[in-house]
This record gives C-alpha cells, sequence and structure tokens, in this order.
C-alpha cells in the first residue's frame, strides 16, 4: 500500500541543495518560504511553516529566540505556489519545515457554497459538514465553540443559507483554521537556514591600507595610531565597515618593488600579500604599522565612530613566514628540493608560496587556520574578506566557517572569487555571508539589468548576497579609466542603490583613474607596492556624493534590503 | 578535517527530483547525461559516467544489459559543463553514477605546454611529470607502457620539447586516462533511470470506439469481430497504437442518453466509463462487443498488422459495478446512506461513482486494482491510456506502476491529466509513460514554439515525455471547429512532426468538426453516448496525408526520437 499523505511538497525555497546546507537569511528580516504544493483533485488545501531555532545551533541570544508558524497562501493561483513569511529573530542557526494537507473543511464550504450559487438543496450537504466539524478534537474553549457550529449547522429550524452563512463566517474560519489535525499532512523538512546578523545583508564598505595613513614615501610607513585618526572621516561618508588588506609583516624573500618590479629598491614596503617574515605570520601585525595593542586600539576607535574593522584572510605566506619553517610539509616541493611558488603558468609570483592542502598534516593545517580566525575574533574582529577563497579546496571553508560561526554566529565572511559562476556558487552555498561579483565589469544598461535580475530574481538570492566594488586595488576598469569623474560618480550611484552592500577603495572619492598602462586594469604606482597617502580633502573629492548615497541607502534600508537587490528601474541612472 | 575530494558535482541530468525516481532513457536510445563539476583553483578535470543495470531491477532480457562507462568532456567551458553520451542496452531499470576528480597528469601536460610556450626552462618540470607517470598503478601492459613514459621524460639525452611531445602523444594521453587511480574521486550517485521500450519514445497512436465498428443504430452494437476488420486500415495510414475507450460493461443506473442527456432513450448504449454492470466489472469484456477471445483474436489481430493494442485505465464504477456490492466501503457515502457520484460541484455525474482511496480498506482496493492491470497484461495489453490520474492519489500511480513494470518493465502507461501544470509534472515524474499535453490549445505560432521550448529545451525532457493529440472524444477545439479541413491537416502536421508522440480520434481523417454548441468542445452527438460508424473512405478524408504523415515520421524517426520533440523551425508549416 502506497503512503496516505496526498500533497506532495516540491521546489521549496529558501534552500541550498534541497537542505544540505543553510541558506541565507538575517534576524529581524522577514523571509519569505516558499513550496510547489500539489494535491490530486480539487481539494482545497491548508499549509504552514514551522520556524524554528536548530537543535544543534548557537544562537546569538538564545532567550529571545523563539519558534513561530505562519500560515501559507496560495500565491500563483493555478500554479501551485504557495508561501508565507516569517522573520528570525536572533542572530544563529535556524531551520523551517513545511507542513501540508488538503482541509476537509475548506473543500466542503467552498462546495457548499457552489451548490448554495446554484440554488441547490443544502440538507444533505449542511449535515455533511456538521459531522467534519465535530469530529474536530481541541481543547476545552475550542471543543465547545465546534460543539455549537456543528448544532447550528445541523439545526433544521435555521434557514439553510443562514447555516451556509455561520459556517464561513469569520470566527468559524480561524476556529477550523486553528483545530486542524495536521497529523495527517505531509510535512517537508526541516531546511537549515543561517540568520546573520543584519550587517551581512546591508552594509557599505570603505577599504584603505593603513600604511599609507601618515606615511612619508619612500621611507617611512603610516601606522595604525595615524589610520584611527581617519576613522571619523570614512565614518562621515556613511560607511559600516572598513577593511584592511593584510596587517601582518611582510616577507623579504622575493619581494617585489614599485609596480610590481622584480628589483625592489632597498625602501620599498612589498605587497602585504607576502605574509610573514620571521617576527611573525598571520597572527603578527606588521612592526611598521605598530603593536597588537595598537590594533585593538584601532578597532575601539572604529567602534567609536560606529565602524567594523574587517581584516583580510589571505591563506598564503611569504618565503619567510615562520610555517615554511615550522611546517615543512604544509608546502609543495619540486624534484630539486624547492618550493613551488604561486603561478598561473607562465606567470610565477616569487614573493608568495601557497598552501598545500594536499599536505598529510592537513589536520594541523586546518586547525592552524580556524586558531588564526579565532585569534582575530578575540581581538574584536567580526568581519573577514578572504583572499581568493576559490584557490582553496571548496570544502574547506563550510568547515572553517562552521567552525567559527558556531562559536561566534556574529562573524561574517566575504568571498574575493573573481571566477568562474559555478565555483563562486559553491563559495556562496558553502556559507560565504557575501561575494564580490562582475558588477566591475557590467557597464551598459543591459548589462546591468540582466545581472541584477539574475541577482535578485532567481535562487540566487537563496544564497548569494552580492557585494558590489566599484573599485579594488586590484581592479580600475576601463570604464573608469577612461570616464573619469562622471564615470566614477556614476559607478558609485550605481553600485550603492542597486545592490545592499558596496565598497569602495580609497582613492575612488579622489577619482583616481591612471592605469599602469593602456589594456591594464592595475593602477599605476599601485599601493599594493608602495606608500600612497592621500590629500582627501581635495576640492575635487566626490566624498559629499558619497555622503548622500550612504545617507539615501539608509533611508531606503527596507528596501534594499528586503529585495537584496533594487531593480535598475528604481534608478535614474545617467547611462 | 574536511572532506578531501575536490570535485563538487552538481545538478546532474537527467534526474528527477535529486534521484528519488527514475528519469526517462529508452532501450537502445543514446542518453545525454551531465553536470556541473566544479573544483578549487585551475586543475584540469577527468570525469566519467558509469551505466549499470539496477541490482533490484528486472532488465527485460537480461543477459543484454551490460555496464559501461563514458568518458565525459566540458561542454561549456567556462560554465563547469560536462556531459556523456550512454545507451542503455535493454528495457528495465538502470542507474548511473559520476566519477570525477582533478587530474594530476592531465595538469601538468597543460602547464608543461604553456611554460614550453614561454620558452621556459623544462628540466624541472619534465622530472614533475615523470614522477607522476612513475606512480600509476596499472596491470602488467600498461605498467610497463608507464615505465617507458618515465624514462623517456626524464631522459636528459633527449631534448625538452620532444620529450615533451611525448608525454602528449595520442597514445600517452590513452594510457594515462586508463591508468588514473578513481579512488580519490567524488562519485555521484547512483541515479536512477528507467528505460522504456522505443515505442515509449515514439509512437503514433489512433483511438477508436469498437462498438461503431459494424454498429446499425440505433439498435446494434459493433463488435471487436467487426472492428478487427478495420484495423488494416489503421496500420496502413502508419499508426502504432490503437486505444480503445473502456470494453466493459456499461451499467443501467444513471446512464445517459444522446449527446448527454440524463433522460436516455432505451437503446442508447450510455457511456464507455461508466464501468461495470452485474456482468461485471474491470476484468470483463462488455457482452455487446463480444466475448474475451474475441478480444485475444482482436489483441492477435493488431499485432499481425504491426499494431499494439491500449487499453482505458479508468478507475471509477457506474452504480451497477460489481464492487459497489462486493466492497461498500470502497465507496464514500453521503449521511443518508447513499453513495456520492462523482461531481464537480454543482455538476453531477450520476452514471458514475468514484472510489474512495481514503477507504480504510485501501490495501485491498489497490491490490484489486493492480490485479485488473495485471489480468489484461496476461491477455497481451502492454499499453495503458489512464483516464483522469490527477483525481486518485498522486502517491499511488508510482506503487502501481512500479508493481507492474517490476514484473512487465515493457508496460506503458499514457497520462490523460488535463490539468495543472504542477500536477501534470508530479504524474509524470511518478512514472508515467507519457503525458497528454496542452498542445490542444496551443494554436498560434508563438504559443507552439514557446511550449516546444519548454518541452524540449528544460529539464522536463529528464521525466516528461508529451503526446501531441489533434483531438479526443472529448475535445473538438474551436481552431478546428473554425477552420474546417485545412486546419485538420495544419493541426495534423503540427502534432506529427513536432512530438516523438501524437494522436487521433477516429473521425479527425473525415475532419468531422461540428460541435454540440458554440463554445463547446463536446462533439455533437458524441460517441461517448451512441454509436458512431463511419465512412472512412469518403473522398474527402485526409488519410493519405495522415500516411504521408506517419512515413516522414519514420524517416526521421532519430532526430525526433533523440530530442523527443522538435523545433518549430523544422517545419514549414503555414501558419
Amino acid at each position: 500500500m502506497c503512503d496516505r499523505r496526498r500533497v506532495l511538497v516540491d521546489r521549496v525555497r529558501p534552500t541550498v541543495d534541497g537542505g544540505a546546507r543553510p541558506a541565507k537569511a538575517a534576524a529581524g528580516q522577514a523571509l519569505e518560504v516558499s513550496a510547489d504544493l500539489v494535491c490530486d483533485g480539487a481539494d482545497v488545501l491548508a499549509a504552514t511553516v514551522r520556524l524554528r531555532p536548530a537543535p544543534s545551533g548557537r544562537s546569538g541570544r538564545r532567550r529571545a529566540s523563539r519558534a513561530l508558524e505562519a500560515a501559507m497562501v496560495d500565491v500563483a493561483p493555478g500554479l501551485d505556489r504557495w508561501a508565507a513569511v516569517v522573520t528570525p529573530s536572533t542572530t544563529g542557526a535556524w531551520e523551517f519545515e513545511i507542513a501540508a494537507l488538503a482541509d476537509p473543511y475548506a473543500t466542503w464550504l467552498r462546495d457548499l457554497q457552489r451548490r448554495s450559487g446554484a440554488g441547490e438543496d443544502l440538507a444533505v450537504e449542511l449535515e455533511v459538514g456538521a459531522a467534519i466539524v465535530a469530529a474536530r478534537q481541541a481543547a476545552t474553549r475550542d471543543a465547545r465553540a465546534l460543539r455549537a457550529l456543528s448544532l447550528v449547522l445541523r439545526d433544521s429550524g435555521m434557514a439553510q443559507d443562514q447555516r451556509a452563512a455561520a459556517a464561513a463566517a469569520p470566527g468559524a474560519l480561524a476556529l477550523l483554521r486553528r483545530t486542524i489535525d495536521w497529523s495527517g499532512a505531509t510535512v517537508a523538512g526541516p531546511f537549515p537556514l543561517a540568520a546573520d546578523r543584519p550587517l551581512a545583508a546591508f552594509s557599505a564598505w570603505y577599504e584603505f591600507f593603513p600604511r599609507s595613513a601618515g606615511a612619508r614615501p619612500p621611507h617611512r610607513s603610516g601606522t595604525l595610531v595615524a589610520a584611527a585618526a581617519d576613522l571619523p572621516r570614512i565614518a562621515a561618508m556613511g560607511f559600516d565597515v572598513v577593511y584592511l588588506p593584510p596587517i601582518h609583516p611582510i616577507g623579504e624573500t622575493g619581494r617585489r618593488g614599485r609596480n610590481n618590479s622584480p628589483d625592489p629598491e632597498a625602501d620599498d614596503p612589498g605587497s602585504p600579500w607576502a605574509i610573514g617574515d620571521r617576527s611573525g605570520g598571520h597572527t603578527a601585525v606588521h612592526p611598521d604599522l605598530g603593536t597588537l595593542d595598537d590594533f585593538d586600539a584601532f578597532v575601539s576607535a572604529a567602534a567609536g565612530c560606529g565602524l567594523e574593522v574587517a581584516l583580510d584572510l589571505a591563506l598564503q605566506c611569504s618565503p619567510d613566514h615562520p610555517w615554511v619553517e615550522q611546517h615543512p610539509s604544509w608546502f609543495r616541493r619540486l624534484p630539486d628540493g624547492t618550493i613551488r611558488t604561486a603561478e598561473n603558468p607562465p606567470k610565477r609570483y616569487q614573493d608568495i608560496y601557497p598552501l598545500d592542502f594536499d599536505t598529510p598534516e592537513r589536520e594541523a593545517l586546518e586547525r592552524t587556520i580556524l586558531e588564526a580566525v579565532l585569534f582575530w575574533v578575540g581581538h574584536g574582529v567580526r568581519v573577514f574578506r578572504v583572499d581568493n577563497p576559490h584557490t582553496k579546496p571548496l570544502r574547506f571553508w563550510p568547515w572553517l566557517i562552521d567552525a567559527v560561526q558556531a562559536r561566534h554566529p556574529d562573524v561574517l565572511f566575504l568571498a574575493e572569487a573573481f571566477t568562474r559562476p559555478r565555483v563562486m556558487e559553491r563559495l556562496a552555498k558553502g556559507g560565504f555571508t557575501q561575494s564580490y561579483t562582475y558588477f566591475t565589469w557590467r557597464t551598459s544598461k543591459w548589462e546591468l539589468s540582466e545581472y541584477l535580475d539574475q541577482l535578485a530574481h532567481t535562487e540566487m538570492v537563496d544564497w548569494f548576497r552580492p557585494n558590489f566594488w566599484v573599485n579594488t586595488p586590484d581592479i580600475l576598469n576601463e570604464y573608469l579609466q577612461r570616464g573619469g569623474p562622471p564615470a566614477f560618480r556614476v559607478r558609485a550611484v550605481l553600485a550603492a542603490l542597486t545592490c545592499p552592500s558596496w565598497g569602495m577603495y580609497s582613492g575612488y572619492e579622489l577619482c583616481e583613474n591612471v592605469a599602469l598602462r593602456a589594456g591594464s586594469e592595475e593602477y599605476l604606482d599601485s599601493e599594493k607596492y608602495q606608500y600612497r597617502p592621500r590629500k582627501y580633502h581635495a576640492p575635487t573629492s566626490i566624498a559629499p556624493l558619497l555622503t548622500r548615497l550612504n545617507e539615501i541607502r539608509r533611508r531606503h534600508r527596507d528596501a534594499l534590503g528586503q529585495l537584496r537587490t533594487l531593480r535598475l528601474h528604481h534608478v535614474d541612472g545617467d547611462q
């Protein structure tokens, strides 16, 4: 004999791979849960969404987390699509399930009204309805109400249409909805949700190199102390997050000079992504920038301005990183005994050794990385921008992110993966809170419309939170190079007002647009290889526009956050 | 520590609900298996599809079923979509799995060629390649070849570019592909496939009422013997299947007269869908049509013409059906003790009692239905057209179809469900071999293009096999009513040449197009309620066109069957 549950539940959303990983949600933000509910025949269905904190998850504030239930409604008649809106109250792991059944009372009532409309005698049908009502189980007060209603339906002293009206009265409908016996329902789920804190769903990022703050090129580096003094300016523009490229010691072996020259001058500071020297690696602060105490003070100063600090998580080492001596097996060696440097044949990056995740000591490597992340969490960092996550095993990230968020559900991860769409998908599904996007290279109206439609109106919203960056230290795109200040204004408007999260790298406000050479997206005199102190208060700065954009964003926060991305027609752009 | 398998396998096709039910295939027909294969970094992947008979399934001819393997190729570079073509050799249950890994040799070779192109010294890299080759495990002959290749790569007496060429020689590539160690591969599956016999994927159906064959209205019914004499005419038009409306005894209680009149004349034969009288029900032959022996002779005569007989499976009863007395609990009763007739309030069908699948004796009901199907299978029937399957529980059909096909994998089921798309989807996913469609109501070019695109170029091909019917005894659509013979020609061309399976109800060749009344799709003097003998050899018959269409279909069988539906631009239609 086959299963008796009549409703089939399909295409449940939001989900990731049928529930294999959590879909994205945000604490306090309304979330639409939907599904195909398919039943034989023509019965009226009843369906409900049940949301509750995940039993094994740690919610931020457990006491404030509460289970809740919402009735689903048929949102696409004829297409069997049902939906309800629920709101997880706190940050952390949640889950939902969907229960659905054919509702005998609602079906009977609809048919009764059709029969009544056709002028049929309703005597037998009212008796049928009375039996349905009388069979309902309920606690004392509802039980009395059910008994009373069934007596009314059977009361041959009352006119049939009066009894039919009693069956359809709001109180009767609520009573019969409340007392549905869900034991015969099809239950789908539970499906996991990760309810991030609100910043995950709505954020404005500002990236800058602290070593340029107060620097005196070519000799003297800027410091975290000087950088802290710049925070009020950034906060005044309305940004939420200040993201710092790696702040760790920088190796000397293979160091790159200005404009990525393989022959550095003595004073060239090297790329911050060539992490580590004998003084320390991923848990150390570059001595030129200051001390760990200076970093703690910087985080406090940021918090004082309403800013959060995001650190760069770049899982690679300079040849001088302590791990190279301490853990020789974490690096892949060539037959000649040397370590293979990072490369994209025939290009080589002599200042960087990749970590070998195929090492037999992978468990120790992964644990050490987790500890490094937790180290910075211990110093007040709750946001990480992950460098090139797509060059590390895809299964590593869910492991790392889950391990961190199980302890600290408020920690957010931004994936810096400019790569193929399916790889970006796997990273986002694997747990990255936000992702860099192709926005930078979408410049014509049709490209932007198509891309925004894809981001905002497909299943991607279940797992992919775009963060639109107008520039990065690696990407000064052709549109900005050619278009000058008007192009900078256009791109800032588009990023800030079409995407719930956006970001810029400092210098953008000054419309810096000189590329290394024609056809390159690299900056001339890139800050990756030298100090670049700036005169931010120049009269040509577009900071007033950025301030205004972040103000508009805050005013329309609900719209931007709810849709996740706004449709392009909300913007009166000049493209 | 996280899972070390680097490749993630996603969006595998063909599948139904991630493998919960078998996807559709046909014995001897090439099938494309595809998936997203997503890996970190930039390694070259190797992937394979493994197809084998399902361990628990019964294949039609077990000895001819063989496992096979096919290498997948990247069919959408940049989109990480891979595919291979496999062909299940026999009818029955099959399954496939996908294995994928990063291929160190292929990755090394690609990088070697890039380095060589950049004029780099290859000494160390050739050593790396030699080590990869030397580490491969293989049986004697391949082991010798691997040893020889690794020696060549290490032979410093040979020029580097000569050694690089040896690494890329076809023999070397085949050897290294053949000796891949799949133990580290990601394996997805197994995913079930139902390999139907070829008729499932390519068929032309002809429906007729045997009681009209040789009938003398209003008194005398036609017979199976007379109907058998008509089979050569049908076969000559090139049809594969003759489908008969129910051939069982017809009830008298509630019988409908001509044009569905509630007041039948004494001679009115009633609707064949009002199944059963005291002489028998679903396993009996209507005495007017003949005997069970006559039916057996009809099936043999059909086979002699190359035709298969399809029976109607209509799970409902006339009030006079033996089950009404034998199994009173199989029918739902009203409070007044009467059985509720079929209805779509306020419409009632007094000649039909629906079966109540919520009966406590559901197991006995379901077993009895299974036995009725197997009864007709025992009389040579291998094709069933199922009447209104969407009014029976959706989970009943997978149970019934699996139970029948486990014994007889060659049995096919056509779902007559003209209902909402999601319900039709669930029926098809549940196991129906073919499905009626919305074709009848898609008459403009854009409607047809859009519908054919959906049927042929979406995931629907994994589970939905459309059968385009130009008319049925219930559906004489407006286009035919108004368009006359040219419309009949157009619709036949469209159905026959855009869909692998098509069908017509007799009378179509005579362009019968008089409706019951304006706005109705019912025929005037519908054959559902009376005998309709026809003069098929009328000079106005479009039988020659139908014959020609079925000839063209056979010639283009591969194209039609492979695409499942042809794109509309293959047809030089006159719409």
